[in-house]
């Protein structure tokens, strides 16, 4: 940390921060300048609150130097992670494809849309059975019956799943089920869920917050990490921004910014950050060709019908369409598109045998009808 | 709601919207223009989905009529609100003050600051014992030893408390010792959260949310309504903003813009709003003057010894200034301070008579020191 | 200045920005921390520009320590600096009370309207005959013959009138019939426009841009400043938000952030702000609570048949209201409002004789009807 | 327009409406639902100001149903626009590729960038000679000498060069050197400055404002198209944010936003938008994905000796590795960078002989020495 001391601030006050800094067990270097005098602190500064520095009588300025998370962060792991989502790979080169409706609906449906994304590429599949609502008159989901409709689309085409978790009462019920955790951006700074997620075992998609600067999403996934959950992919979905032109603001340079700060893969998703069909697949595009990790697209056969977020879905065949250019762009970029896990391994993958180091130690998942 | 259909939608699309619109149980007016065809729906739209609606082909816009919120809004209950916390009313001419420290820290500590607010004039004592803090390295409150410290000190003073909830799980632990339940502005859309303080018994102090329209704050206050409890506060403590000179963005015009849509009373909070205590005395009097019914300010007799947020906290004879400040304010806009209980009668309303019709049914407060 | 050097920075690079450094004149003090090293510079940094110095290899980040506006600056001018415009006081406990029609309109209205502000107690008389509008195809004000029936209010009614300059070639003439030049907010970095405002005799009104930080605003001051018209006031009218319910977000803690900043004054403007007929009283009265130096209200007798934004403006009744609870707030605030000159006096101030020592050497105005 | 009544509006009001629009020369149509009535316009709106309708007593809110802008329309005029910039094309699938300094410098030094970035294929040349800078002590460029070395460099090598013009008295001089006039994003509401450029014959690269949504940025096209000037592109360079990881918040989907409401080109400029070199290719690639008709990156030989913006410029060789990239996205997208005219052809086409249609009647540039 540097302190900036206010003009005027007397000799009392800077030797009253240096005690100050002393006591906290760090050096201090002084500079007086012509208009302000500065203290730079020299020593372990991962204990130290900017908050408690800037309250100190006579400081005008604190000015972090490290960024303030660390197991997060690209220095303390300079290599990119690869994140195993059950036989998945996301990150260093691998691409995920994350493709599936909003809400978790009828199992036929279900099979429907996973039939046609899986024909289309997609290695994942997504669904909600839990779905946070602005409204309380709004359907909220399946809940635990959506999660097993879930786990048999995954376990019959041999697709990892990924559902959101809104409770941290429900965590480890959703973990028995699904191949992956999501926390939705609403939810980006609810840090009793995080530490629960956190303490589970499975891989973990957490969406920035609609108001979330970069450094907030990073200590987010501080705190999945620090509970010992290495397997975090975080995701860019559209941030808050004064332009009703759509629903919410892409931040694509986002990517590139993540990539930099950390060794945490990326994905993007173009279907909440503009909330409008025909931009998904431009916005797709120019999430690969920044360099993310991954697109999470919402597909739905009828958006008519669909329980929920039905205007920012792709139909199967326009999911099929921008599939193919998302691969072609893949390989101008030398990147690949991690390949499913086939159905008969992925039956058994999904059974309990995941094959990424961090991931081992999962409870089984129930047997569902898909298994039988 | 009224659907605005894409130019150039066909007679087949038209057709296939009013039948839908029919299926849905309302009647339709059509009204062909010059360049659009627009359909308003009448009869009941509660039910309708605006996404539903906007996923139909052909459809272009949709434009709702009525605010999504019911039991919130003003419409529906045009007189407002007057909530009693423990004793305490807020709304209708009634002032809260609600003053106190970031978070509880020791006993001796809590006593000092809550005697000086307490003989300031504040009607309301705060303190976080459950801190959500964006870093996981960071103090996370004393838990439910802090909860025992606060009830101390309401019991002691004869001034009710209101404490942070952050977990689904604590609600019912954390109504036990608090008169007021407080949900931050990280959790405004922790709709599981919501959900379980609706189910309590006890007031709630709901603060906006950093990117919350008012919209958004609404809806959040009508989960917790919808769930049965009625006794909302809302709190309008600074949203994200360009511009760093302050830490958020203080907006003084949600006060009226809230007032006019619901009954509920609306309180700011001009520590967090602005993070500076020079701004603070500023902006509580432009709070009361814009019509806000409470002032929630940060007091610590040592902000650079807090253990969180000290550089918002005001000093305990800066909180006496404003304090009378704000009295004089309120003589000026013909409102009061709603006067704190008297200590014995506090003792014994804390210990399980409050005198609020919707606050009946508490379960009793645990025991305390205090009262012994 | 102080200049965070990248992780890694080589010896090369360190010496390489300390050769630079010197070479503009400064002093360097370099600080080897445990992770980074620092080098703070001493000296008159007025002439580093902070992009230069971000640009050297090796830097990570230039954190300046000085304000970058200097004429504008508190520091340079502790004082709170009183504009005086045509006899009207803004500043340092005067208070400005302008109103006035968006647009200037056919003479008979402009006169009601102005009978009325001035019974209400408005010292400074607003109308635009120059008006930016964000289509072509809106009424873009009656120009030169607005100017006149605004020179012929304000000489009838001894009041200073304030209108809207929006073309630096018009700055000469406009002066010539307007008591204050408005700099509008889309125009405030219109820095060719801010140049020609700054070589005029007129005091200023600068308008914050709807996406300017406080520094920005101060810098554009600054601008004005330094072509040697020392005669600026400020106005907080709105900024950018992601929230609708106004049009835009009315930032009233910009009130005592500037006050700590400048010694210029500052007012608000809640009909710009706001955008409500319904907002514009607590937001005034909020304006003023939070220490504004003034209160811009745009007033007109028929909304509905205004030429440009009618719907922000309040009826003359409303005006006079809402003026009445203004005076009682400044009595509170221990603040006055400066009154206008007598109609006598105000005809030969605006004939040439202005009282300020600032506002010397304007140019005689042109004589108009009302003088005859 | 469709006009929502307020609840409640009397009859009376309902008539007075109906009264007011029928005198605008408009059917109504009357609709009265369960909760509020409903008023459709029927013909021609282009005259009717939305603001004087919801000034309208009883009236709630005002919904356009067509967009504020007309020839700036894709419905107007559905076909992509190709804009023709001395030889070189811009839209309907025709890449541009700008690169040069932020502001002109020292003529060899513009000679050596020059000759470096058309190596790399870029078609258009960059350079400031009038800087809108924020601060009145910064370099505010070299005025018309630096006019006098952009023409050079164009002639010298073939490229038509692009620069910014700040004031409404400088179009023409600024048109006889330049063959496309930059308005910048401070100016995008500088109705007066954009006025004239709509009145000269140079094609015109408009950016958008920092606070402009897209409705804004193309009404501010209208005003140049409905003067005369067919010839805009317009450019994507950042808005503002909350975040402050990057200068501005890059808006990639606005590309395709744009694309679908008008006509014209749409460009991105990475260096504005992000101000970080490192960030600079991954959003160039980014916004080709999305669909931008070209990239305007700034490019320096020694960004820390640059007099402005050195921090958001790439090195030469950096451009290059860029441009080359580009170019093979360019062909995954099928479009193609228009190449530039030849040195000999292109000094011929900058001595007055342009090959748009749209450009004819240009003033004969001044002689330069390059052509000597």
């Amino acid at each position: 940390m540097i302190l900036i001391l206010k003009n005027g601030a007397t000799n009392e006050q800077i030797d009253h921060v240096l005690a100050r800094v002393e006591s906290m067990g760090l050096q201090s270097h002084l500079s007086r300048g012509t208009y302000r005098t500065i203290i730079g602190l020299i020593g372990d500064e991962s204990q130290l609150s900017q908050e408690t520095l800037s309250s100190i009588p006579g400081v005008s300025q604190v000015i972090p130097v490290l960024p303030p998370f660390k197991l997060a962060s690209r220095e303390a792991h300079p290599e990119s992670s690869i994140i195993n989502v059950s036989g998945v790979q996301i990150g260093g080169g691998h691409l995920a494809m994350i493709a599936g409706p909003c809400s978790v609906e009828d199992r036929d449906r279900m099979y429907r849309i996973a039939e046609s994304v899986c024909e289309s590429g997609a290695n994942l599949f997504r669904g909600g059975a839990y779905k946070p609502r602005t409204s309380p008159y709004a359907f909220q989901g399946l809940g635990e019956a959506g999660l097993e409709i879930l786990r048999q689309v995954g376990d019959k085409f041999g697709i990892p799943v990924v559902t959101e978790v809104t409770d941290p009462r429900n965590v480890e019920l959703v973990a028995q089920y699904a191949d992956m955790l999501q926390v939705g951006a609403r939810n980006m700074q609810n840090f009793v869920l995080l530490t629960e997620v956190g303490k589970s075992h499975r891989p973990v998609l957490l969406k920035r917050g609609m108001s979330a600067t970069i450094t907030d999403l990073l200590m987010s996934a501080e705190y999945v990490l620090s509970e010992g959950n290495p397997d975090v992919v975080l995701c860019e979905r559209g941030i808050k921004s004064f332009d009703p032109s759509t629903r919410n603001l892409f931040d694509v340079a986002a990517v590139p910014v993540v990539q930099g700060l950390t060794h945490l893969p990326i994905i993007v998703d173009p279907s909440h950050a503009t909330g409008r069909p025909d931009l998904i697949p431009p916005c797709a595009l120019a999430g690969l060709a920044a360099g993310a990790d991954g697109v999470h697209i919402e597909v739905h056969d009828c958006p008519e019908e669909a329980k929920s977020d039905g205007p920012q879905a792709l139909l199967p065949e326009q999911y099929q369409e921008i599939a193919q250019r998302m691969r072609l762009m893949a390989d101008l970029l030398g990147k690949t598109v991690s390949p499913r896990p086939s159905p008969t391994s992925g039956s058994s993958a999904g059974s309990g045998a995941p094959s990424g180091a961090s991931n081992s130690n999962l409870p089984p998942k129930p047997p569902t009808e898909a298994l039988a």
